[in-house]
């Protein structure tokens, strides 16, 4: 029996991901297809547009057997803390290959650079400490790194994003010795960070973008998403009254960091450096939250480090709170967030021989990590009224959505 | 020379106040008036319906010399310590008057009631501590003891509001041997919770609740204020938008709420035996700010003990901070809020025999009690967009207003 892992956003689902779900159950001969997702909030520091059960019902739709989330925890994190969240959730319900998109879609490339890596680590570390002392950001670090250890040919450039958070899953796969497979297919779409739409297969990126600042209807979208994804995206707009974008948390945003003292601020995760000074000083200043991030903006700290810490001040996620779970050798739990009648058969199937517990609602004191979650939850839903918030968050107790 | 001090909160200033101001400066015989005012929450737990400033303008338009800022901390507390706050503050400017308005208009019964009150102190505690093992709420309790050694009778009835605020203030001065000599008018207004209005002299609930419950336009409510209040009210609603109510804050409670960890709540000041939890569990219930504190309140805890831990959230005030302020002997700070031309003349008069700094302007690392009135600010101006909010936040760093 095949069971193929994908690593999964999907904010929202688009035709290149009902296509990588296609490739994937092909090049895997998979019996079943599990999707790791980031719940509310994702990886480069930005709330999802719409909630994790229309995102993973829009996923069922299109073919996947069973989604589970990603815990914020590993979710709103640097590439390697990400893969290993991912990596290992799947590996805890016992898939045996991951097939996951890449620039060149040559697996042999990302397992010769893997080797590659490690043969020269400690050049590599050496190269990274040398580029922060000199006030670079960390992935521009890390590419130099990657340049020295000839990690960034045309056959292997892991100055890609795609390409590394590929990286990053191969390595934890190997470094841990998982019975996992590597499975690598080409992405159609040449650019990662595309915003003009030109074809059907468009970035998320680029979709967002379309919803959120040329106000483009779904409807005039809809050449780009499964019907599905339009109709979960018009039915959670109907929900909730709105999709969800960082400038709807401003307000939260601003109002939070105004009222913490410096101490606190200094707190929270992802705050390092004397930047609470910095995140102080620009939240009088800031007239938007696209605003604020540019005023942060340095040379050391990207965009996406600064969404994600920003992510986190909004969360309320503190140091302390983080750092066992981030420590642990596997995930502490699963949590289901959806599946197929398919999918449920799957999870019968292997329910007893898992090693950790299988959460399927979000019920009280059952794991200091799910208190983590509602938090983020919580925070996730804070900008919609009251009335329509809790219709929408009461899936969370009723646990996971079915697909039939 | 004769300085008289008043102990307020104008929220907003309205035609009672006017006439305690003229019968103060009149009974007190006062070359100046000394206003110590409410900043941005009030005492009963509620954002001020305007700022301090604007409040402060429409006081020194109406005959005020002098408008001080009574600290957050001191301000939204029980009578005790907004007693103490406002007094030590008014000794500290050198007033040797207090005049405070009361049901009977006698200071007689205030002194007499001071000095049996002293006399049973020791029967009050004891009557108090078992009344609230007993399950009564603080105010319950005091209204026992105070039936119990005799402070309820006709001539001096310690269970009105507006006594106990009085007596607190006469208590304050002969506990502390302060060189001020209380004087007390007859309140013309029956009573403290009036919300219809009959009279051109109606209570501030009433004139609010005309406001933002029966949604009456300030016009109509002109025959209850000064001009001078009609002008700032209607000056501060074209600038910030909007006028300040609890319903405003009620996303940003509940947002910072549910994204606290119990034990954080537990460390906010006022949250104690175990509230944290009652807390917790109706905030995901409540629909309104209105609806959360009724589902908050029981026997035990008032209406105006949850709306003073409600602001305490709002503001992220914790225990730990503001335990040590309220230990203090005196005052740390004045803080000047505006003034007439003749009231420059009194502080540059006094400026230099002063026991403590006397602030003008918010300006950063002055002192930590400064900290906890800015993140107030904050807290009170959040419900504002952003531009609009700058705008009227700058008066912070301007300093006090002038009236000419």
């Amino acid at each position: 029996m095949n069971v193929c892992g994908l690593i999964v956003e999907y904010n929202p689902f688009h035709n290149g991901h009902a296509y990588h779900i296609d490739q994937a159950r092909e090049i895997a001969n998979a019996d079943y297809v599990i999707a790791v997702m980031s719940g509310s909030f994702l990886q480069r520091g930005e709330p999802a547009i719409m909630d994790k059960f229309h995102r993973a019902r829009a996923a069922l739709s299109a073919g996947v057997d069973i989604v589970v989330e990603l815990p914020y925890v590993y979710a709103v994190q640097s590439s390697e803390l990400f893969a290993k969240g991912s990596v290992q959730t799947l590996h805890e319900l016992g898939i045996n290959r991951i097939c996951f998109g890449s620039e060149s879609g040559d697996i042999q490339a990302f397992t010769k650079a893997y080797h590659e890596f490690t043969e020269n680590q400690n050049q590599f570390q050496l190269q990274v400490k040398q580029s922060l002392k000199e006030g670079l950001s960390f992935p521009e670090a890390s590419r130099t790194a990657y340049e020295l250890i000839g990690l960034t040919s045309k056959e292997m450039d892991l100055s890609k994003p795609n390409n590394i958070l590929g990286f990053s899953y191969v390595r934890t796969i190997f470094d841990n010795n998982l019975p996992i497979e590597p499975l690598t297919i080409k992405r159609i779409n040449s650019n990662y960070h595309d915003t003009e739409i030109t074809s059907p297969i468009a970035s998320a990126t680029s979709i967002r973008k379309q919803i959120f600042e040329a106000q483009t209807s779904i409807t005039d979208l809809k050449f780009t998403m499964p019907s599905s994804t339009l109709v979960e995206l018009d039915a959670y707009q109907i929900k909730a009254g709105l999709l969800h974008s960082w400038e709807e948390y401003f307000p939260f945003l601003q109002y939070r960091v105004l009222t913490m003292p410096t101490a606190e601020l200094a707190s929270i995760h992802g705050v390092v450096e004397g930047m609470e000074h910095r995140i102080k000083k620009t939240a009088k200043e800031a007239r938007t939250f696209y605003d604020w991030v540019d005023r942060m903006k340095t040379k050391r700290y990207t965009w996406t480090r600064i969404q994600r810490i920003f992510v986190h001040l909004l969360t309320n996620t503190k140091k302390a709170e983080i750092e066992y779970f981030t420590t642990l050798p596997s995930v502490p739990y699963v949590r289901l967030l959806g599946f197929t009648r398919k999918g449920r058969e799957y999870i019968n199937t292997i329910k007893k021989q898992l090693n950790v517990p299988l959460y399927s609602k979000l019920s009280r004191n059952i794991h200091p990590m799910l208190e983590i979650e509602e938090r983020a939850s919580n925070a996730y839903y804070s900008i919609i009224p009251t009335l329509k918030r809790s219709e929408l968050q009461k899936q969370e107790l009723i646990g996971p959505v079915l697909h039939t």
